[in-house]
């Protein structure tokens, strides 16, 4: 089995390797500028992942991959207009640094670039990859416009939030394990199931990043810790301390949301002992915990050598287990 | 062979029939929105007419006709972001009746759900109309990104002019009509031909369109004469009109386009006067002619009976010989 950061190097090195044409320059260039800036390569990676546990060629898996990154960095170049973002991992955003028309074109050739790397499959799996891949990508559009619509809405479940982070981080993950492994000869229940892991860990770890902008420890989180109850965004906590804060708390919670201008420290301190004494740090663990196992449950019932499932526990721990 | 019209109707009907998710509610009413607004429905009825005339099944054509369709809107609801656009077809567009990033993403899932539909193909040319399709949908990106680039550059070229029709309108033509061809069994070299008599066809089309913004009857045009010389739209007509003017009448066009407050009825006498003198128009049809017998010509080495011949001679005529 290769190692994870050795898929995300081959990905790295590959995603450099990949060529647009020079003309238009305003559509081609922004798609080698997002590209070039990086991030984990986690979901390539996990695709090659699938396929190599499943005994594949991962050479043949690295268009595939790459289909998936374009693909995760189409979604990026739209996100960021709708979400007015002026800088992404340090960089101007596309919109930023062309103009927005420039971003929802370059995007949209990025979509049908995606396809055209995603189909560097076999005959024989085709329109079962498409398939997936369809089926992925609108589940990521979705997933964005419910997070867009949670935002002005006043009155979201948890049942609806956990639904919105599944579609929005958790079936990308899924459907690139999902291609993987069927590019590895996998079969279908097999793919399915490590389909299932993938989601059920996107979920609790996009949980447990709910849970580390506010516990977490700054330097190891990367983030400003409270971005989250700043911008109030409907994260798992505020969506559950909403729940449950009655009287005072809940007066005091709800003008904390309301307030224009407000000390930035002052609030974060101030929701803090809101959700402190609601208690809602232990639901988002305890729920994030029955997402973990619901993927270590499918992991168990995947047709692999006990050293492949060892494989993606540890990285699942890894995944999850980030220090507070 | 079936009549254009009988094409044209049932692929309104099977529109009408395409349903999407309730939910969420942002992401599809506008799309069922901006394909009921309607429109001649060409592109899809060209799938058709081709799957009929190589005997192929028009039902089992349906699916990548819609496809066409969907795809077309798609380009139609993120151009009208892009070009500002406040109304089409007399109705609100997506981004004015909802927002902008409901029409951004309401796009991107109308990309994916017209690769749904495209891929309802048999399995034996699936590749091949999937290859088509992405050929098909770059060039219609790069010709959008091109006529907005255009629209800032003072010194386009009537090759690149062409080039930018081409991408921007007739790849569509021709990629239907290859994608129909192929569906009724029509070998490689025959659906090329066709597709090259789609492109050819499509750019005279194009042309004759900029002929008659100027030239055009308003009843039978359908449009504001002159809205293209209001605009400064870089039409054939002003890109060769500014290559060949000399002395006072290039100063004279260079002032109407640079004013910007005018009388419009003025600017498009005098502007028209400009064109006259330089026989701009005459310029134009000729290229408009060249590009017609291109698409004859490739239609003559088609290897279909006379009648089927005649049948798509006919359907150029109708296209092009609309009255002045």
């Amino acid at each position: 089995m290769r190692k994870l950061e050795d898929l995300q190097a081959l990905i790295a090195t590959s995603v450099e390797q990949l060529k647009y044409p020079a003309y238009p320059a305003e559509l081609y260039e922004p798609i080698s500028y997002i590209l070039s800036i990086g991030g984990k390569r986690m979901r390539p990676a996990l695709l090659l992942m699938a396929c190599d546990l499943f005994g594949g060629d991962v050479e043949a898996a690295l268009p595939p991959a790459l289909a998936i990154e374009v693909f995760h960095n189409f979604t990026l170049m739209h996100d960021d207009i709708m979400d007015n973002a002026p800088i992404r991992r340090g960089r101007a955003t596309v919109h930023e640094k062309w103009n927005q028309n420039v971003a929802i074109l370059s995007g949209d050739v990025m979509l049908i670039e995606g396809y055209k790397l995603m189909m560097q499959v076999r005959d024989n799996i085709l329109r079962r990859v498409l398939d997936i891949f369809n089926e992925t990508a609108v589940g990521v559009c979705e997933g964005q416009q419910l997070d867009m619509t949670f935002e002005t809405s006043s009155n979201i479940g948890i049942d609806e939030y956990i639904n919105m982070i599944r579609l929005k981080t958790a079936v990308v993950l899924g459907g690139a394990l999902k291609i993987g492994a069927l590019i590895g000869e996998a079969d279908e229940k097999d793919a399915e199931l490590l389909s299932d892991f993938g989601v059920n860990l996107g979920i609790a770890f996009q949980l447990q990043d709910d849970i580390l902008d506010v516990y977490g420890d700054p330097v190891k989180f990367g983030k400003q810790v409270g971005g989250d109850i700043i911008s109030n965004k409907k994260t798992y906590l505020l969506i559950k301390a909403l729940q449950l804060v009655k009287g005072s708390d809940a007066e005091e919670l709800q003008r904390w949301i309301t307030f224009t201008t407000f000390d930035n420290a002052e609030k974060v301190t101030a929701v803090t002992e809101i959700y402190n004494k609601a208690n809602v740090r232990q639901y988002a663990e305890d729920e994030m915990q029955a997402y973990a196992e619901k993927a270590f449950k499918a992991l168990e019932q995947i047709n692999l050598p006990e050293d492949s499932k060892q494989y993606l526990r540890d990285f699942a721990d890894g995944l999850l287990v980030r220090e507070y």
